[in-house]
């Protein structure tokens, strides 16, 4: 997993929306470093198996599952992405669920595939800070969320995640002054090369997903715009 | 902060409780590798700082405070201790606290000194289970938060709380069992050279509370009964 101190971007694919097969291999060989699956909304088994067998056959780069709920894993990923939501309200979403999954199959969980993350939701109409019952960070509390997921938890992953909306730019550089071990993620609202360049100068990784549904030209776009840099 | 790891035995110093300096001298110079100032009822700055001064007068070994109110961090101690409850009902006394804390003073913190724990509280009668509003773990429980505290959090201490009661040393034993990197700390209960070789066969680092008030020779002859193993 060193590697992924290389990457610059990601895409994201949701296995409850519909994707051609002509875009999806597009997104797989467009230059991008790795492809996460994840979504909030009717995740279904099936649905992230469908996807995981048509990546199968034209991915070339590492296939991620971000993992929703840990009763759905399902094996064969490269690598397993846990959010563990620091800002939610309740220990449930930062490591019950986590916990009680650990209980019941932690002789089955390879760890050195299971990446866990410090997540930060920060757009408060997105499903994603509703269902976990999350509060709205303010900018020295989102700094000591970062601080944490270095110095105190070893993370090594802190996501910051605007999940539909274009985030500030000025808080993700901030966040990521605090941090030195820990990589910083963004994701959420980048649809234009500008917006991916504009957040790869602060981020170690961004990740664009929903675009690719919206506009996929543009989308496809974000990885030059980023490797340039 | 390596030395930690040749660390078996410490004595922890309750600040509300009173010792003579015969007494005071006696632990700092047992043999034991560490003292902990720390408690639950009546801690005040008065009484650490008090205390802290006596044990500069005549101890030799790394003098800890644990943090019980992390507002209440007096200075000059050589390591912080810094209980996180795994098995609080509330994430508040799992992250939340230390948190708001970091928020506030994280430009003071020196973080080399400030060790983070995972606690794991198991005698539900005691003050620290209900001022924190713990659950009572079962081992299967027990053995998933300490796989965290390694696998997830990668926290430098697994601390086994039996907090005035001699606990299940199979219970240790297995926990043990699920750690290579994070260290076990035991505490609770012992009061006997016996009790303490019985539980450091299992766990890395034995703590010695109460009895050093209770029954201080007895106490005493615990650091000599782990040292010889």
């Amino acid at each position: 997993m060193n590697k992924m101190r290389e990457w610059k971007h990601v895409f994201k694919l949701d296995p409850a929306k519909e994707i051609s097969s002509d875009h999806l291999k597009g997104v797989c060989e467009s230059g991008t470093d790795a492809i996460i699956v994840g979504g909030t909304d009717n995740i279904t088994e099936d649905g992230i198996i469908n996807l995981q067998e048509r990546l199968d056959k034209v991915s070339t780069v590492p296939c991620i599952l971000e993992v929703s709920s840990m009763e759905a894993i399902t094996p064969g990923f490269d690598y397993y992405f846990i959010p563990m939501v620091l800002n939610s309200k309740e220990k449930k979403w930062m490591m019950d669920v986590h916990h009680q999954a650990i209980k019941e199959y932690k002789d089955f969980l390879h760890y050195p595939e299971m990446i866990f993350e410090g997540y930060c939701i920060l757009n408060e109409d997105s499903k994603a800070f509703q269902y976990t019952n999350s509060y709205l960070p303010d900018i020295h509390d989102t700094i000591a969320y970062a601080y944490m997921a270095e110095h105190v938890f070893h993370l090594p992953i802190f996501y910051v995640e605007y999940s539909g909306m274009y985030g500030d730019p000025t808080l993700v550089k901030q966040v990521k002054n605090q941090l030195n071990e820990t990589l910083l993620f963004y994701g959420g609202g980048i649809e234009t090369p500008s917006q991916a360049k504009e957040m790869k100068q602060h981020a170690d990784v961004i990740v664009v997903g929903n675009s690719i549904y919206t506009n996929y030209e543009q989308a496809i776009e974000t990885v030059r715009a980023v490797k340039e840099n």
